[in-house]
């Protein structure tokens, strides 16, 4: 894999990740490379998003109103994601090459942003004391899993796949260097029903400027867990899996697949390493190798969940790659990829009505080994379809 | 307000509450006036819904997936929640009476169900100790507020309103009181985009087993702030939200209306009462009366939030009314009405995705102030269009 860093006109890196000779990409490596007349991003802004702690749970709510500079609008029916036009004057997406394998760049508007020279620190709204807020000084990236408009992840093949698990591992070590970074999320929104509106293959890298509530909640547990009982919680949790078996979807040399305990969506996996580390960058090789094809293997399979029903389809999903904090109470953490749909059924959604979008309280209408059923079903016939994956 | 307590074939209890003289309903008063042939549903009931607990995270998810006694199944074009059909020799509905004014009763298919004899404690899904479950022994009710399919809550006055509000202080105060019953939820789910299938105007309240997170969060604070300083957290975030005022909306003599600092959803606004009080149970007449006011100016609002842009709209709101736990903490915790809505423009509707639903992250992107300023015009409108509301 080669990486090449680059920038974009108005000064957001972009990052080429290059799978083998002869590399496709990366030769527009200077910032003049990007024709577009875009100013420099920083120029008319004096200060980046807000968030604001809400004084009642304690979240943090990063707010994108600040105006972006908005000079440079490519036509509505353009594809942003994609490489530019070979021999066009002028380049209307964000990707300056002709062709590239995979491609990360600075989200043009974030919602999380570090302004250089802003001070982070916490001020407070009103001047109440109660009412904290600070610069939402983080970043949002995107991440292009291939050229092709038409190409989804789960058909590029484990080459591909172990070029973005390397992209997803640099982004990971480099955004937690970042001052102020407190966790590092790698995550793919998939599917029209969830929102997504460009359907260029992509994903997303956000480095939190605080801890988000689900992995506060994890570790709040996890902290007292080691407590207790001087032990790891992820790691007692991946082996009482095992000891049961009863939900375990597949089992490698290096990951495990299984459908937790309980499960709170109406499809959900977990895929987790068996060696216990912190997050993507900390895995070795063997791990990176055979992550690339059980990852294929379970969007794969999740495209046949509901192959009783309807054959296969493209599985709506959010893949969110848990991985630890930078700071204290990391080594209570430990990396795992979340897998889940909104699907009840086909052409049927589960919608986050009052209990979960008021309380917080998901509410499941199946089981876990009742989702571990179908997807063993799914693992086969995907295995079935391409059984060299 | 008259109340009837009632019971329908299958044993569920059914409640109704009349507005005044002639009362129009609660002549139905025994299980045998309700004709259907339904079995009594405990009857070929070993065991209700399981939750568990997802050992990572620590939140309780119920699964409903027992086997529900479903013999007996209305037409599919039938309205399930209207008053029967006068003359009509068997009742399709879930209402035995020809007219109500507002109806309460048990949840047909219930995500919270306490089955009587059933033992409550902890159980260890496949024998593992940190795999916990237990009966998700709680309640699922079902509020009609009007007996006509076509008129929304907003539209039916403060008479009906204080209706439904004794209502709902009726059922918090009795669910408070059964066995294991941590919190009381009080909410309405609002418009075809969040889902709602039965257009019937009606709510939903149920009696959780369990702290929702939340509540729990809410709860950690506010005694971590209790202990800190002596004083309760939500009377001084009212205070200083009254200080600032940036964000207040209207003030009552017993209510206060405003968008809190920190709103997480493109639409958001608080409902708080003056006094210190823990739930709807403790109001008394004249907060009563006054929020059957200012509650439907908030709804009323809601429909003219985007007047600049469409006019009028029927607004998809969920309204959630946070109550405080029952047991220890109740006195940190405190009434108020989040109102909200996934709206981010007319047409256009914030998707929970990856930040949101896999880390818990929300990310706003628009700002409280504006809020505020959006629901001052609303408000505004609406109280032209019924001044005498």
């Amino acid at each position: 894999m080669r990486k090449t860093t680059t920038r974009m006109a108005d000064g957001r890196e972009l990052i080429y990740f290059d799978d083998s000779e002869p590399y496709v990409s990366g030769k527009a490596t200077r910032r003049l490379d990007d024709p577009r007349p875009l100013p420099d991003r920083f120029e008319s802004m004096s200060a980046g998003p807000q968030m604001r702690q809400c004084p009642l749970t304690g979240e943090w709510i990063p707010m994108a109103t600040h105006r972006m500079n908005r000079t440079f609008l490519p036509p509505a029916d353009a594809n942003p994601l994609a490489p530019a036009r070979p021999g066009a004057e002028y380049q209307d997406g964000e990707v300056p090459d002709t062709d590239y394998d995979v491609v990360v760049f600075e989200n043009r508007f974030p919602s999380l942003l570090a302004v250089p020279g802003e001070d982070t620190g916490i001020v407070h709204v009103d001047g109440e004391e109660l009412f904290a807020a600070a610069p939402a000084a983080g970043r949002c990236e995107v991440i292009c899993f291939g050229p092709r408009l038409e190409e989804n992840l789960v058909d590029m093949g484990p080459k591909r796949m172990r070029t973005v698990i390397g992209a997803w591992a640099d982004r990971t070590r480099e955004l937690s260097e970042l001052e102020g970074i407190k966790q590092v999320f790698c995550f793919e929104n998939h599917g029209e029903e969830i929102g997504v509106t460009l359907h260029h293959p992509h994903g997303q890298i956000y480095a939190y400027p605080y801890i988000p509530p689900r992995t506060a909640a994890m570790l709040q547990r996890a902290t007292a867990y080691r407590q207790a009982t001087g032990r790891q919680l992820h790691e007692d949790v991946l082996a009482a899996e095992l000891r049961a078996g009863t939900r375990i979807l597949a089992e490698g040399e290096h990951w495990v697949l299984y459908v937790p305990v309980a499960a709170k969506w109406p499809i959900e996996a977990h895929l987790v390493p068996r060696r216990n580390v912190p997050d993507l960058a900390a895995l070795n090789e063997d791990e990176k190798s055979e992550l690339s094809h059980m990852y294929l293997d379970l969007l794969a399979a999740g495209n046949y969940f509901f192959a009783d029903k309807v054959g296969k389809l493209n599985m709506p999903y959010i893949a969110s790659w848990n991985q630890s904090v930078i700071g204290p109470g990391r080594e209570d953490l430990r990396l795992h990829l979340q897998y889940f749909s909104f699907l009840r059924s086909p052409g049927k959604l589960k919608y986050l009505a009052g209990s979960e979008s008021g309380m917080g309280a998901w509410i499941s209408d199946t089981s876990p080994e009742n989702i571990a059923e179908r997807f063993r079903s799914a693992l086969a016939l995907a295995s079935a379809e391409q059984p060299t994956r």
